[in-house]
């Protein structure tokens, strides 16, 4: 049984708002369950210098999480003088994950910069930062495309993730805190809604994993994110 | 005229929220009009090191803005490495106003820390802090209060701030960026539900003011802040 | 009674000596009794890179205090890495404060930079650093003019700044350490030789503030910085 | 055809050397063909902060490259005063992996870390690694076993890593720097010598890959993994 | 010809100045000719953690330019973050000097902290240092024995220091910043009053120097050095 | 008696290893004894902002120490966030020395760094980092010269490094760890195969020293490089 009685493969709610902020090219407030980011998509010229002259564009993330997101105070990164592993772990996923979305030579000289922001934390926020990070890019780019500023759209396919584990023995989708501080394995999956897998990271927590659980695994992953691209496209569409 | 079409004693809509977040002891979510901070207190034993031995608490306040909460995006300061001075003002004067509203000593060993996260920015973002602040800070003791941690209540009177200026020669409450961004002077002004100053910073951006100038803003200040006590008061009380 | 003897409308003696040290363009030692800095003005060719192609010049101020100019040592802030909330406050404030006093459009591509060190501390350094910082960049500015290298006076108005509070329940002007720190109210007033305010910045220490006192401490402070600009020419003019 | 002209399932040569350097518990040199890391381990009394009072051990590690390890070389991250998101997740990647490889509870109040020095990088520099570092904390711990100041073995299982990827269409093992530059997936695999698995890390360079490829490269990584588990135990019993 | 006019063998005017500041328990103003140098000396009980239980004291040094302290201005360490190199390289010279001078084991529990901050720089800003921090430290001393804090006199022997160098064939004391920058060699001397050598740093900036000529600098900084001490003494005796 | 049994003039063995790693222009192991250091040079084109526009090359060093590259771990200075000041001064020595072997108007355009890195520290490892760092220089230079991209041999003559010291009353040369640390004097030489002192470094660590044991120092020092000029020449030639 799970703690928050759902099924094993069973996400929880999943809800993605447009136009959340209103300064951003792109502003999405995404939940999944009690896990709430800000994912803001900013939209600059030019590129960074070791692209140079190499006639094509940019994205990247940055993550960052409110001090009380969680259940204790985390000291404040900006505070400490610089991001803590996790962060720029999670923010290299983030960007990594968002870049094999689109063709960065259709957007020659624009450089897209996804901000995910965790306002509130129950686990899975790296997932759903990338879920919420693309609709944000999304919304950014279709704006380029509407004034022109973009002449082909550079979405190659959508993007999302989820966290799958093991929690007492049985495979589960989208660990909340609760599962996630006890799974004996973690695993977070990125997958594209034509079935491809952009990243796959498991780990083992408490006990190595077979391959039969990692099979398990990526089948209830792939399950799960199909959902989100439902809720990715229906909230581009509104 | 003023650009919002407001009065020129007419603060924008106040909104105070609590309970926004859910782990914090308290959490607020402020808004003065398109100006949105979260402010969440958090309720740790033990005092810093420079007051050990001193049988008082202590209260604190750090502020932020996500990068993208301006109309431009702003290098995150946790990636730069450090703290703007313009932060740290902040958040200093923050700290020195949420102080000047309790007692220390009816608080032993208690530390509370005010995180205020600016989410959408445009214009008083440090006044919005100071308000919404304080009742993310009441909330907490409240419930420390209602658990028996606290014996007496530490606080004396409420605190609220709110910016005035001069605007194209006439004196106004509550400046938005656009407002604020041309006021020849700028003002900030912080009190007690007692008529009290707490904190009166006023800064010539333009032109110096006169003694005339000053004393108009500062009746300004004192009647928009009048209303916020009463927003203030209404969510406490809900 | 004040701890020095002094009456509440007296200043500390105030003493101002220029080309204090040999390089720099504008050089000042300023003493507000027992406290002392060293300005230094440096003028150089260019502006800051947000000022490109705006056609006009720049003043901007740091600060620093000697690890030992107060009665227990500091750590020295260049070996902790980073300059504290207090010193960014009161650099920004110098800056402001002397920017104010000229009209930047008249010094095209001239950048001043005003270095104000503490080498002994008795309160109320930033209000001589203000003080002493006119008169460094004055002299600089009158090298520039004589040497043709400015073809107009960008000064606009004398600028000078003094602390005023209340003490014991008094209102006092130019507090010194031992008032200072026990005082109820603290207040920097930064003013114009035309009687214009540049900067009011008033903090309740121990209790609130009433409108009365912050009358009565501006009275004071106008007073008291009129004597500031009769010592500033006197050295001018030497 | 591979650029080594390697079969797709064949490692590079795999030599690990015992005794590096002379001062450290544990000292290895591992080399993968041309990749070539110090490994040492350090063992001290003590565990970190989080731990104190929780009656275990510890084990970390830490990893960097020489500047010029590489073809071309890098900035010194001490002297860009801080280490750089990839060597963060490198060496959290690392502590974890040879975590799971012991019962921390067994070798209480011990620390152990891992320092993992590149000398020369030619692919495979994180996989090489774990692989070394297991040896070098291995020696360290029979050493200690030896000199009683461990009771019981906390070694639970060996591990070790290996990367695999999708190089021009096929699945190799063992990347070369060559290859993993253009490879259109790379995945880095950690296991222990009972077939489970403790990381598996892939990310999609150049196109998503498939189930079928993902199948495939675990399958190599596990044939490739097991030529390892051999090497090391020929060099703990020399 | 030295562009000073100076003989080869003639020191700058030397003026040590006790008392130069109020707060520190030592403070003195060093002048080596237009050098200029506050060095000042702090005690503090306890010493650092290395030392707990060692049943001995600390000397240490810290060095600082204020930033227009030379002909161009130099940006201030504590706005770049951090001591550049020849700053630490200064200050460890100066803190081994000093404690060379001392028996460490008379002072138990007793920290003294010269900070030498340079307010006009015109070459010899170590030796100056070094030169003053001794008087500074020894009047610190001398208060403690005063004060019955020390028991005993740690002062082993006085120690001063000069540089000497080639300018243009010409061995050379005392060179200032003209002579300094053009030097072939240049050589900082650290002597006790009873010729023994602390400390010898010789480089040959332009050509390398011969035997011949390092001896006959040696001879030169004996002889300056032994007037440096008259002046160490009848300041101390004041 | 040397806790080596070596004679006082006699030097640990000296080894010299050319092409160590396969990426650098230059790559040398040297060993004094147990002290092992990397060195790699790397040429790049283009000079320092300081040098823009003054037709020369550049020459600079970097050092570092393996976390456990002596008896007790030392912190990573990567992650500390920067390098100590021992490395600083180290470095820079390192630099000064490399740079006084060359013509840097004969190498216009170039830079070489030599990164300098200790895997094994038994004393004396910026003398051996001199040592080797001239012959990775060198080698590099000589691969420039045959490809033609240096018109001219920038190299004035050999450049090495020894140390030199008072151990229990007797001048000794190339001290290893254990004489170091109990040493009265430590002295390091830098020379050139002409005779000449690039850099004399010597500090009393226990007892002021002599004139005497200055010259008996410089004495062993000038015989112990001669040898190392040997070693330099025969792996140069090979």
């Amino acid at each position: 049984m799970r703690p928050s009685g759902r099924q094993p493969d069973q996400t929880r709610d999943i809800k993605i708002t447009k136009n959340y902020t209103k300064h951003a090219e792109g502003s999405v407030l995404v939940e999944f369950g009690d896990t709430k980011v800000i994912c803001t998509a900013t939209v600059e010229n030019g590129v960074p210098r070791f692209l140079r002259g190499e006639d094509q564009g940019w994205v990247t993330a940055e993550y960052g999480m409110l001090p009380r997101a969680t259940g204790t105070r985390n000291q404040r990164e900006a505070a400490r003088g610089k991001q803590g592993g996790r962060t720029l772990e999670i923010q290299r996923l983030i960007g990594r994950s968002l870049r094999a979305a689109v063709d960065l030579k259709k957007m020659p000289d624009i450089s897209i910069t996804i901000d995910c922001d965790v306002i509130q934390a129950d686990g899975g926020t790296r997932t759903a930062s990338i879920t919420g990070g693309f609709v944000a890019m999304a919304d950014a780019i279709n704006s380029l495309l509407a004034k022109g500023q973009l002449k082909n759209n550079p979405i190659l396919h959508k993007v999302a993730a989820i966290s799958v584990g093991v929690y007492e023995g049985v495979p589960v989708v989208d660990l909340d805190y609760d599962e996630d501080s006890k799974a004996e394995t973690d695993m977070n999956v990125v997958m594209t809604d034509q079935d491809g897998f952009i990243e796959v990271q498991g780990t083992a927590e408490a006990a190595p994993f077979s391959s039969a659980e990692l099979t398990a695994m990526l089948d209830l992953a792939g399950k799960g994110i199909r959902q989100l691209f439902v809720a990715q496209e229906e909230v581009l569409q509104s």
